[in-house]
């Protein structure tokens, strides 16, 4: 079976800025409510997790998650309207890129055996 | 600066049949007519330039890279039309694609700092 791999990365002043697994912790928080039980579900450390958020909310305009009161373990953290639209907006960038990545390999795919 | 990093690998039965790698070395036999050469430039070893010519000339319909007579660090190497063709198409896609993926992302690199 023939696949193509894409990795695509956003960088803001040399920070790795959004890509794949910010996307996915997002998703995860979106379904937890929480950065800890995100970071669990995807076998990440919570302090990985943590900065990843910290990065995250630093290199964009404005905050892509929030936390709630309740120590830095026990309270709920919100992706918020902003993040959102960044995690939407990169979803649909990458399925579309990919589909016309797909269509542009096409040629080079018909020599493998 | 905001930079989009792209890495596009492509995969035949699970192995990794050609990526930013593999044409970096195909440009670099083209230049020196050696795999020696060639690895030395791109601070790779000879082994792993050997093995990943041999994983080329393996999932494609022909071989992409034939050497010369001359013992293992001895003889020329030489990419063949087959192997130019196939660097060319992938180069092509790849600028395409950048090209693609910049236009894609643009909206959500304007919620950057």
């Amino acid at each position: 079976m023939k696949i193509i791999k894409t990795k695509i990365q956003i960088f803001n002043k040399s920070q790795n800025a959004f890509g794949p697994g910010k996307a996915d912790l997002l998703v995860a928080i979106s379904h937890y409510g929480s950065i800890s039980a995100a970071a669990k579900s995807m076998n990440m450390s919570y302090k990985r997790a943590w900065d990843l958020v910290t990065t995250m909310n630093e290199v964009f305009q404005q905050p892509l998650v929030t936390t709630q009161i309740g120590g830095s373990h026990g309270g709920g953290a919100t992706v918020t309207p902003f993040g959102q639209n960044v995690l939407r907006l990169y979803q649909y960038a990458i399925n579309n890129s990919e589909r016309y990545i797909d269509a542009q390999m096409s040629d080079l795919l018909k020599l493998l055996n």
